[in-house]
């Protein structure tokens, strides 16, 4: 997913500051408050922003963060949801940076549903570190996830999807719902986005995964 | 995999008691020295035995021990078995009968690798409960898998996979191996039955996933 650099995509997003934020960290603790929601969404590797905005438009009482370190994408999502037709920015925002630095953004136990959709799958071994799903960044989502947090993952990756599982199991991250091919039903409450759909109409199946972090030393064997 | 009923088949089974066992009890606990193995394998739906024929000759150093309730099925396995070119049964056996009684034909400990093939995925909810995945057999094969034992199960079926990664993680069966389509990868190690051939003709992929039965409550943390 990885994009042409846009000339125009670093003085768009200063111009936009308030939006795509540059200093997210003042919001630390305060999400809740600023996207006035008790459900609060954070979406990392937004891309260019389509599910993003097409669910802060279908669930307008929740809150939307979408994180994308490539600038020029972020840009891109930025633009788009601005030009769009009734632009509605109460319940979202969006953040040009890198979720490894998230915990200076956000405060513990502040994010309701942590997304990952279509995630780089980093595909040689020695990058596997990088990908979102890898242990390093679990550890991170344990602190920040509230107490009934979820991380909710898509993707049409075979090897990232097959590796993630292991991941969640080995830190400790319980599945709740498993799906080897989540849109052979229908799942309206979930939104296609057109990357997606390319896979759709490939005939590929989209893998799922959603697991919540163990808290109990109990919690992996009931 | 119902087969139409064969009127040869219950003479045939008769006929051949010491191959397919009619009281596998007697060899309760003895299995290993029956079969001059170290590791015991079962297959539960052997249907009509090509993975069982196969893999005892692929690894004759293993006992290998085939279960199938289907009367006909069982009779089609054995008359494979027996009339193949070098009939060899030094380190296999079948069993015809059901495997709600395995714990008649094994003693506690005795098995060190039970496979689920392509198992009946019993499609209406009000029959889950008969898949050999469920809760109650996954009981059974805790006590009758080995200290270090493993259950290997492969599927083309959707519906049966996802619920049964979810049944193992419920009855703290820990995942070891896990794909959402093993047969894009080579595995010479394992064999390919007419039946499994099948699907990867088709274009659709086997689901596989290896899991061991947690023994202390801390291994579905570690």
């Amino acid at each position: 997913m990885r994009m042409r650099k846009k000339k125009w995509a670093d003085p768009y997003l200063q111009e936009h500051e308030d939006l795509a934020l540059a200093d997210p960290s003042v919001y630390r603790g305060k999400w809740h408050e600023l996207l006035q929601c008790e459900k609060l969404h954070v979406e990392l590797g937004m891309g260019k922003g389509d599910y993003l905005i097409t669910m802060a438009h279908m669930y307008p009482e929740e809150g939307w963060v979408g994180v994308e370190k490539d600038r020029s994408a972020a840009a891109v999502a930025l633009r788009k949801a601005v030009e769009e037709e009734n632009a509605d920015w109460h319940n979202k925002r969006m953040i040009p940076g890198d979720a490894e630095d998230m915990e200076q953004w956000f405060a513990e136990g502040e994010i309701d549903v942590l997304h990952l959709n279509f995630s780089d799958p980093w595909p040689k071994k020695y990058t596997h570190k990088r990908r979102l799903s890898s242990e390093k960044f679990l550890d991170i989502y344990r602190r920040l996830l509230s107490s009934d947090g979820i991380l909710q993952m898509k993707t049409d990756n075979k090897d990232l999807f097959e590796d993630s599982v292991m991941y969640f199991l080995h830190s400790r991250f319980m599945p709740e719902e498993f799906s080897v091919d989540y849109r052979r039903k229908e799942h309206p409450e979930d939104a296609v986005t057109e990357y997606e759909r390319r896979f759709l109409d490939l005939g590929q199946p989209i893998y799922r995964i959603c697991v919540r972090p163990c808290r109990r030393s109990g919690d992996m064997l009931e």
